[in-house]
C-alpha cells in the first residue's frame, strides 16, 4: 500500500478533468460583487462552495449573511487537537467584466484555448479556490487530513471586503487557528514558484466636482464659470510632482524605508524593466524617481485614477460646459501607512487646492492597510518545501503590489499571519478583458498544496 | 382698408395659437444632427420646413442633399428687382437631449407650463425658424411681400455646419442677396431687445491618450506605468495658467484688442456678475483676469472641456489603470483667430507637453472663425426700428459668446453681412435639459420681424 501523500498525488494526477470541470462550473456563475444586478449570482456562487464543502464531509457548513454578500464557512477538525489548524481563505466574487467587447469569448462561458482557460475569475481567484478544494479532495481520497482545516470564502474581496472585518470579529472563536493560507497572490512566471511576504494596502475614493447648477452652453458661458472637468484635471494633476511623488500633505510620513538588504534581494527577482514593458504594453515605464520598477510596485505607495467621467462623451461634438466631473482615485499603501490617515491627507489636499468656484464631495469607497508577514513561520516554510517538491527549485520571496485587505484584518482581528501564494501568472489579465488561467501551472499548484498540508506535520 | 403692415400685425395677433401649434409640430421631430440614429428625423424636419414654404407659395422649394443632412431652400422674388433681397437663415437640427433623466417632461413632447414652452430646440432654434415663417405668413395674409426673400434652413448647425460652406459655394448665384437675417442669437432679457454684432468662432477637438495596451490591475502595475487619465489631466490642467489665460503657443497672437470705446459700451449692458451667477448657478465666477464677465464671454477667447471619459465609471469601485483616456476640448475664438491655426497651436502644445510614456491622437471635430458685423448697415437699422416699435425702446447691441459658423461662411463666400437677433432668453437652457421658449417674448418677436420687413423699403 502506497503512503497517503503518494496516494493523494496519484489521485490528483488522475482527476485533472474533474478539477477542471468543477472550476468551469464556478466560473459560469457571474458573481460580480460590485454590481447589484448580480446579487442572485452571489448567492449561487456561495451555495456552490458550500455544496463542495458538504460533499467532502466538512462540518458546520454555513452560509453566513453579511450586510452585503455572504461568507461561506466549513471545517474538518478530525486531525485532532495537537495538529495545526489551517484557515484556508478564498473569495468567490469577481471583478466586473467590462469592457465586454474586448473579450474574445464570453467572460462567463469558460473556454480552453491551448494551455489556458479563459474566463473572468479564472485566475482571480476562483481558480485558486478550486485548487485548494482539489488538494483537500485529493488528500481525502488517499486517507485522513494531516491537519485541521477551517475553510472561509467571502464574496466581497473585489469591493474591498467591507463586511469581512465584522464577520471576523463576530466569529473570532469559530475561526481560531494557527495561521491562514491565502492563495490570492500569484507567481512571477510559470517556472518561478513564488511566495508573497508583503502586500500593499488600498485607499479608494470617488471625487465629484460640481460647478454650475446645470450643463451650460459653452459659447454663452465659456469665460465666466470654472469648468468642473478642468478643475478636476487641475486637482488630479497636482497630486503628483515632477518626480512622480505624491503631493498629499504627510503622505510619506509613515512610509517604512526599504532596507538595503531587501533592495538587494528585490533586485535579484526576474522582474526588470523589459519584463514590465512586455506585460503592460506601455510605450515607456513611469514612476517615482529613485526606485526600481519592482520596488515601486511592491514597496512604494502609488496613486492612480481608476475612472473619470464628465459631460458629453458620445460620438460627435456637444458644446457644453459640464455641470460636474467625477474621478475614482485610489492609492496603494505600504507599511506603515493608515488608510484613515490617507483619507484625511486627501481631504487636506482638496481643502487647500480646490478653488472656491466649485463644490466638491469625496466618498470613501474601500480601504485597508498594507502588511508584511514573517517568512520564517512554519506555514511559509511548509509551502516553500511543497513548491520546491513540485517545481524542483526553491520559491522566490516577493512583495506584491496588490492589496488583500483580509490579510491585514486577520492579522489585527484574529492575530494570525497569512501564507500568501497562488498559481496565477502576471499575464493572466486580472481585472482586464480575457482573464485566463495557465492550466499546467494550476495542476502543479494543486500538487504543491497537497505537499504543503502534509509538510505541516 | 387698413394698411398692409397693420393688417399683418393684426393677423399675427389673431393667429398666435396657429403659430404655437406649428412650432409644436416641428419640436416633436427629434432632429438631433450628431446622432446617426436620427437620420430619418432629419429628413422629416427638412420636409416639414419645405412644406411650410410651399404652402406660402415660395418657388424653387428644394431639399438639397449634402454629405450629411440636407439644406432646405425656397424663395419669393415677387417684390421686384429694385427691392432688397433678404436671405433668411435658420437651422432645423437640435442638440442631443441627454442627460434625459433631468428633463421634467420629454424633450420631444413640447409642453407649455405657464408662459414657457419646454422642448429641445424650442429656443435654439426651431422657435426662431417658426418666428420668421410666422412673420412672413402674417405679411402675406395682409398683402404682398415688401422685399424679396430667400429662405435657407440647414440641418448641421449644432455639429458645426460642416457641409454648409460647400453648399454656399455651389449655389452662390442662387443665394445672391443684399444681406442675411440670422435669428440664431438671443436677447439679454425679456424687456431688453437685443441685436448681436459679434460672434465667437469655434475650434472643437477630441483628444485621446493611450497608455498600456489594456486595462491593468492597479495593484500589480501601479507605480510602473503612466496612468493615461492622469496624463490627460496634466495636459488639460496645463492649458490654462493661474491667470486663466490659455497657454497654447501663439494662441493670443491674432486676438484683436478690445477698443476702450467698446469696453465702455459693453460695461453699460445689464449683464453684471450677479446676472451671470444667477443664470449659471455657479458658486463663484471665474475667467481670464483683467476682463469683465461680459467681455470674457463676448470678446475674449476661451477653452473648455466638454466631456471626459476614462476607465471604470460605474457604481462601486474597480481597481484598474485604464488603457486610455479621452477628452472633448473646444475653444471659442474671437477676431482674428483662425481655427486652422488654433489646431496647429494645440498640436504644438501636445507635442511639447505630452510625455513619451503615452501615445495620443487629436481629432478635429468642428471649426469656424469669429466675426463682427457692421451695425450701421440698413438691415440692422431696420431691425433696430422694428424692435423699438414693439418693445418701446431701442435695442442693445451686444457681442455674443456663442459661435454661428454660417455667419463667417456667408461673409467669406457670399460676401454678405448678417443681421443677428433672436427671441430666446439667457435662462432658456440651450444645450441643457429643460430647454424652453418664453412665449410672450416670442410673439413680440414675430411682430418685430413683421416691422423689420416693412422697414427695409
Amino acid at each position: 500500500m502506497i503512503n497517503p501523500r503518494a496516494a493523494a498525488l496519484q489521485y490528483s494526477q488522475q482527476n485533472k478533468p474533474v478539477f477542471l470541470s468543477n472550476l468551469k462550473q464556478l466560473l459560469e456563475i457571474p458573481s460580480v460583487s460590485t454590481d447589484p444586478d448580480h446579487i442572485p449570482d452571489m448567492e449561487k456562487a456561495a451555495q456552490w462552495v458550500a455544496s463542495e464543502l458538504s460533499a467532502m464531509n466538512f462540518s458546520k457548513v454555513t452560509i453566513f449573511p453579511t450586510a452585503k454578500h455572504p461568507v461561506v464557512y466549513g471545517e474538518r477538525m478530525d486531525a485532532g487537537p495537537l495538529a495545526p489548524i489551517v484557515l484556508v481563505y478564498g473569495h468567490y466574487d469577481v471583478q466586473p467584466a467590462d469592457p465586454l467587447e474586448l473579450w474574445k469569448t464570453g467572460p462567463f462561458t469558460p473556454e480552453q484555448r491551448g494551455d489556458n482557460l479563459f474566463a473572468r475569475g479564472a485566475s482571480d481567484m476562483k481558480g485558486q479556490v478550486v485548487a485548494t478544494l482539489s488538494a483537500i479532495h485529493s488528500i481525502l481520497a488517499g486517507g485522513p487530513l494531516p491537519v485541521n482545516i477551517k475553510y472561509v470564502v467571502e464574496g466581497e474581496e473585489e469591493i474591498g471586503s467591507p463586511n469581512l472585518g465584522k464577520f471576523l470579529r463576530e466569529h473570532k472563536d469559530l475561526l481560531a487557528c494557527s495561521f491562514a493560507l491565502n492563495p490570492d497572490s500569484g507567481m512571477i512566471g510559470a517556472d518561478v514558484p513564488t511566495i508573497v511576504y508583503a502586500l500593499r494596502g488600498l485607499a479608494y475614493f470617488e471625487l465629484r466636482v460640481t460647478g454650475p447648477s446645470h450643463d451650460l452652453h459653452s459659447g454663452m458661458f465659456g469665460g465666466v464659470v470654472h469648468n468642473p472637468a478642468i478643475v478636476l484635471a487641475d486637482l488630479i494633476s497636482g497630486m503628483h510632482n515632477a518626480d512622480g511623488q505624491i503631493t498629499l500633505p504627510g503622505f510619506y510620513d509613515r512610509v517604512r524605508a526599504l532596507p538595503e538588504e531587501e533592495r538587494t534581494a528585490l533586485a535579484a527577482l526576474p522582474m526588470d524593466d523589459a519584463y514590465f514593458l512586455k506585460i503592460t504594453g506601455a510605450a515607456q515605464l513611469w514612476g517615482e524617481s529613485g526606485y526600481t520598477a519592482v520596488e515601486r510596485v511592491g514597496a512604494r505607495p502609488t496613486l492612480d485614477v481608476n475612472g473619470m467621467l464628465s459631460g458629453f462623451t458620445g460620438d460627435g461634438s456637444k458644446t457644453v460646459i459640464p455641470a460636474w466631473a467625477m474621478a475614482k482615485i485610489s492609492m496603494r499603501l505600504v507599511p506603515d501607512q493608515d488608510p484613515v490617515e490617507v483619507h484625511q491627507q486627501l481631504l487636506s489636499y482638496l481643502q487647500q487646492h480646490a478653488p472656491q468656484s466649485v463644490q466638491w464631495d469625496l466618498t470613501v469607497m474601500a480601504g485597508g492597510p498594507a502588511c508584511i508577514t514573517d517568512i520564517h513561520q512554519p506555514g511559509t516554510q511548509a509551502l516553500a518545501r511543497g513548491l520546491e517538491s513540485v517545481w524542483g527549485k526553491a520559491p522566490l520571496f516577493k512583495r506584491e503590489g496588490g492589496s488583500i485587505p483580509v490579510v491585514g484584518d486577520m492579522q489585527t482581528i484574529l492575530g494570525i499571519d497569512s501564507v500568501l501564494t497562488g498559481f496565477g501568472l502576471p499575464d493572466d489579465n486580472l481585472h482586464s478583458p480575457n482573464e485566463k488561467l495557465h492550466l499546467p501551472t494550476w495542476y502543479k499548484g494543486i500538487d504543491a498544496l497537497i505537499h504543503f498540508f502534509y509538510n505541516l506535520v
